[in-house]
C-alpha cells in the first residue's frame, strides 16, 4: 500500500520534490483497533504552515513520516467495539492507503445523510471554519457589508453564502472572470472583484462597497486585505482566518502598518483557528445541514481521482486551480 | 485674552508656528450661559490626528480656530441654573483663556476630592483609557503577564499598576533608564525595558517575559510593538490605543505584516477609543477614585505653568518629555 510522505521542508511555494510516495505493508489489526481505507483527503492550505519546523498553534509535520489532514475512511476490518465493517468515518489521519486506529478523535459519518466528500468540506472543518469565523468574530447585522476575500475557495464561497442568508451585502474578491462571475450566478454575492485584473483595488472595494466594509472576512493577507482594510467602516471586524498569499513567504512580509486603521476606526482584528470553537461545532453542524437540504447552501467541490495526486492537488491551492474545496478520492 | 489656534496643518512634527495666539476680548454672557476660566489644559498625543483634514473618528479641528482639548475650568459668571461662581467643570472646551458656554457636555468636579488637574489625569479620560482599555479588551488574569508600551506615559503609567492590581507580571517599554528606573521603583513595575538603548527588542521583551506576552497595551506603534508581537502567547489581547510613533508620518508606514502572527497564535488586535465605552464611566471613575485614595494607584503629572506654553507643551509629548500626564496650568 502506498504512503505519502514529506520528503523536505519547502522553501517558497511546494514542489513535488518535497513530497516521496513508499510502499509499505497493510499494518495488522490488534485488538481493540479498526482498519481504515482510505476514501477522501482534504487538501488545506494551513497544511503550509505545518511543513515549517516552527512552532505554531499545531505541531509541524516531521519529516519522513505521513502527512496528516482531514480524510474519510472506511472501515474495512473491526477488533473495537462500536465500530463495524463498512461504517465510514471522519478525522485527522495519515496519508495512507490503509491505517490502524484505536478509534480516538474518530467520528462517524453518515453516508447516506450527504455525499461523503462534503464531510471535508460544508460539513465538515470547511463549513465549520466560515460558519463560527463569520458569526462568532463576525457577527455580521442585517443591512451590513461582508467582503471576502478568497471568495471561490472552499470556505470563502461558503463564508459569502452564510453572510447572504444574515442578510448582508456580500462581496467577493477572487482570481478570475469565471470565479467572480460564479460568486454572483452561483453563490448570490451581489458583486465580486477579480484581482488579477483591476489595478486600483482600493477604488474597487469602495465602488463595491457604498456603504463602507463593515465585516472582512480574509483568507488571503496580502495587497487584497491592505486595500480592503482602507475601506473599512468604525467598529468593523477583520477574521484573520487565512493568508494564503503569505503562506510561501521565507520571510515576514512587510505592508502597511494597520494600526493606524484600528485606532482610527476602532477595528477588531481576530485571528482565527476553527478548533478553537469545538464546543460549538455540536450546534454548527446541524445548521450547515440544514441549510444544505434546503438549498440555501451550495458546496462547491474540486475532486482531484487518485492517491498519489496529493501533492499536486495541494501545490494547485496555491495557484486557485480548485473552485471551493479541494478533496482527492482515493 | 489670549486664544491659540491653529495656523497650518503640521507636516511632520508639528512645529510652534502650526499655532498662533491672538487677543479678543473676553465674550459677554448671555441668559442660560456661564463664563469659564481654564484652569488646566490637557495636551494629548491623538490631537495630531485631528490636525490632519482627514476623516477619522473624531472632526478634524478647523484652521484659523481654537483648538480643542479636555479642560478643568473654573466658572466666574453664571446665568445658568444648576451652575454657580466658584464651581469647577471638566469638559472639552476651547484653547481660550475665557469662553462662554451653555453647559453642554460639561460635568463639575470636586475641588476638595482631589487635586483638580488629576480629572484631566487619572481621574479622567487618562485613567478611563487605561482602565477600560486593559479590562474590557486586555481582560488580564492574574498570573499572566501585560506588556505596556508608552509605560512612562500618562495612559502607561496607569495601565501597568491596574495591571499589577489584577496580579499580573507587568513589563513597561519606556524611553530612558530614569523612566524605566522610575516604572519599576515608583509603579510597581516588574520589568522595564529602555527602547532607545536596546539594540534587540525582540530577545529583551523574550528575556523580560519568560512566560511570553499575554496582553499587550500598545501606545506607541512601530518597530516597538513589531518586537512585542513577535512575543505574543496563544489567546494574546492586543489593545491598540496609540500609535505615536506614526502620528507625525506623512505617509502610511510599513512594517512586518501582523496577519500571520494573528492567525499563528488566535491572536485579538482591537483599537481601542475611550469615548466608545462611555457607559462604563460611571463605574470606572469610582473604583479609579478608591485606587487613588487607597494609594494604590500614583498620579503622575508633568504641568508646564502658562497658558502660552501649550503649543509646546503638546510638541513635547513627541519627544517623550512628560512624566506621566502632561497639563498645562493657566
Amino acid at each position: 500500500m502506498k504512503i505519502i510522505q514529506l520528503n523536505s521542508r519547502p522553501v517558497g511555494v511546494p514542489q513535488l520534490s518535497d513530497f516521496k510516495m513508499i510502499n509499505e505493508d497493510r499494518p495488522k489489526l490488534a485488538d481493540g483497533e479498526i482498519l481504515l481505507k482510505a476514501s477522501y483527503i482534504s487538501v488545506d492550505p494551513y497544511m503550509r504552515g505545518r511543513m515549517m519546523d516552527a512552532k505554531s498553534y499545531i505541531e509541524p509535520f516531521e519529516l519522513n513520516k505521513a502527512l496528516v489532514s482531514g480524510i474519510i475512511a472506511e472501515v474495512v476490518e473491526s477488533k473495537l467495539e462500536g465500530f463495524s465493517k463498512g461504517d465510514f468515518v471522519s478525522g485527522m489521519l495519515e496519508w495512507k492507503e490503509y491505517q490502524s486506529s484505536k478509534g480516538e478523535g474518530l467520528f462517524k459519518v453518515d453516508s447516506k445523510g450527504a455525499p461523503l466528500s462534503s464531510y471535508l468540506g460544508v460539513l465538515g472543518m470547511t463549513g465549520l471554519t466560515a460558519y463560527l469565523g463569520l458569526t462568532e468574530i463576525g457577527k455580521p447585522k442585517v443591512g451590513e457589508t461582508v467582503v471576502v476575500s478568497g471568495a471561490a475557495g472552499a470556505v470563502g464561497s461558503v463564508v459569502g453564502q452564510i453572510a447572504k442568508i444574515k442578510g448582508c451585502r456580500v462581496v467577493g474578491i477572487a482570481g478570475s472572470d469565471e470565479k467572480v462571475e460564479e460568486l454572483k450566478s452561483k453563490y448570490g454575492f451581489d458583486a465580486g472583484i477579480n484581482y488579477k485584473t483591476t489595478a486600483n483595488m482600493t477604488q474597487a472595494i469602495a465602488d463595491a462597497c457604498p456603504d463602507g466594509v463593515d465585516v472582512y472576512y480574509d483568507n488571503v493577507g496580502g495587497e487584497i486585505s491592505d486595500a480592503v482594510m482602507l475601506n473599512v467602516n468604525r467598529f468593523a471586524r477583520v477574521i484573520v482566518c487565512g493568508a494564503i498569499s503569505m503562506y510561501n513567504e521565507t520571510s515576514i512580509p512587510k505592508g502597511p502598518r494597520v494600526q493606524p486603521i484600528l485606532i482610527k476606526n476602532s477595528v477588531l482584528m481576530q485571528g482565527f483557528i476553527v478548533s478553537n470553537y469545538m464546543e460549538k461545532f455540536g450546534q454548527a453542524i446541524p445548521q450547515l445541514a440544514k441549510w444544505l437540504q434546503e438549498g440555501k447552501l451550495i458546496s462547491t467541490e474540486t475532486i482531484v481521482e487518485g492517491f498519489e495526486n496529493a501533492p499536486q492537488a495541494f501545490i494547485d491551492l496555491f495557484e486557485g486551480k480548485n473552485k471551493g474545496k479541494m478533496i482527492v478520492k482515493v
